[in-house]
């Protein structure tokens, strides 16, 4: 090994403003697809990581939190989910904890990125084995494109989406998110990611106007992930009826949190506790927002 | 300006593996006290930052969720809080969330290093104004020795220290904590900065099991600190009987969460929603681990 190679970094900026570095072990993978760059690399305290366009997007360690809590709130809030679509996600984590609810009969995902989806398989097999599954359908597409012609078919829709630029852009807009809207069945219930209240205040308020002027129901959850800049996180819940805990049965909370690092009963209802900074962020459109000038029941 | 100082950053690492960088717009303070070098730097995007020793310990614009989280779990679980006592917190963060409490009537800091308090007065005045308060009696001196002498005293004490290294080691031990224990009134409560379960596990898990041998009530809670290694940081809240909802008044708790950033009813209960791995890392202690295998209620 060269002496540069002693001292190899990845990094990662926000607002030019504050960076992370991760000392790297070893470059495993390196190219350019038609849409990005993606890039894997062994970090000495985070295991693999997968960058694409240089950003962070997973790493075997920190992984599981991301990819918890997108998927088990809205596949839980659902009675009965046989037919999943996962928009994005090409490393595969969150079709893996999809897979985790027994009642699944087909997961879709959804990746305009084919150099994902095979990187992922070579050198992240722990995150991307579950691809292999036999109820996996892979669609190598525009997610934007194939759910607009998948009126009513889909029981849980999770946007795994890269932040609203590059090949993501197309997934943060009100047309997608009705056809994500009509492309759920009746009880259909819907997560995404929506990025960080700290190092994208202004992305967490639009997006969140977005979905409400598509769902009827929408709330926002919270958790950290050390790798992603700004560290705390939102995803958000939507549907058409349903709020997240109407329809929760206990036994398969209990099934899940068993398999998981981060998720449990517990965490499952914590994660909508939001802080005052990002319920004001959000205001009006708050879960838990409204229930503040409730009376107190501690 | 100079060239290099349009390109300043200031730098944390841990592990020598993973290092935040944020870029600095102006040096304030830089001084050897007889016990560690102190630092106030202004950054671009978390504004003023303290540095003990080359550790970031607060910034003007992340600092609520550290000092919200210490103080206000303790504080609401005793019943009528008038004599409290924190230990280290020179630059005033957690004596301000101390004097929110109406009842507080001598708030006692009991901090080593006379240069922290002065130069946080100084450059940090949205955190250290408080400590002009005429209810503070600052102390400089050593806490460990501090303590030993006030049997019986305080109705909260509150463990607002450094690292395990450095001045701060002297807080990490079987006497100190035993000391704690007889300072404390009759209906007295604790808790402690217990570091973080991502950079420092063995920490976490070691500081647990000395508390867990001086007091019957131990129950760890968390939230994250973008500023602080491995982002994911815990507190630890203990008693001799109370658990920290026994005794709490809704009232007082709205009074609060309308000062606060972070802090309202809701998170001061989800804060206790270990994720399952910070569990394991301190079981048989945890809090939750026992209510883990309990019927579920969702």
């Amino acid at each position: 090994m060269s002496p540069a190679n002693q001292d190899l970094w990845v990094s990662e900026r926000f607002k030019d403003a504050v960076e992370t570095r991760w000392r790297v072990k070893e470059t495993l993978y390196h190219a350019q697809s038609e849409f990005q760059t993606v890039d894997i690399v062994d970090t000495e305290f985070w295991g693999r990581m997968l960058l694409l366009d240089g950003l962070v997007m997973t790493t075997e360690k920190d992984e599981h939190t991301y990819h918890e809590m997108i998927t088990h709130t809205p596949m839980l809030a659902h009675p009965n989910p046989k037919q999943v679509l996962v928009i994005g996600g090409g490393d595969g984590g969150t079709i893996r904890e999809v897979l985790k609810h027994p009642s699944v009969e087909r997961a879709v995902l959804c990746e305009i990125d084919q150099l994902v989806i095979d990187s992922s398989r070579e050198f992240l097999p722990s995150i991307a084995g579950a691809l292999d599954d036999p109820r996996v359908d892979i669609q190598v597409r525009d997610g934007a494109a194939y759910i607009a012609q998948h009126a009513n078919t889909f029981d849980v829709i999770l946007i795994d989406s890269t932040d609203p630029i590059g090949p993501g852009a197309r997934l943060f807009n009100h047309e997608f998110y009705t056809n994500v809207k009509n492309a759920l069945s009746e009880q259909g219930v819907m997560a995404a990611q929506t990025e960080s209240p700290i190092s994208q205040p202004s992305e967490v308020r639009e997006i969140n106007t977005l979905l409400n002027g598509v769902f009827p129901v929408v709330k926002t959850y919270t958790n950290m992930i050390p790798t992603y800049p700004g560290n705390q996180w939102t995803w958000t819940f939507c549907s058409k009826q349903q709020g997240p805990f109407d329809l929760v049965d206990a036994k398969r909370v209990e099934a899940i949190e068993k398999t998981c690092r981060v998720f449990n009963r517990h965490v499952h209802r914590a994660i909508f506790a939001l802080p005052n900074y990002i319920q004001e962020m959000i205001a009006p459109h708050s879960f838990l927002y409204a229930k503040q000038s409730e009376p107190l029941s501690v």
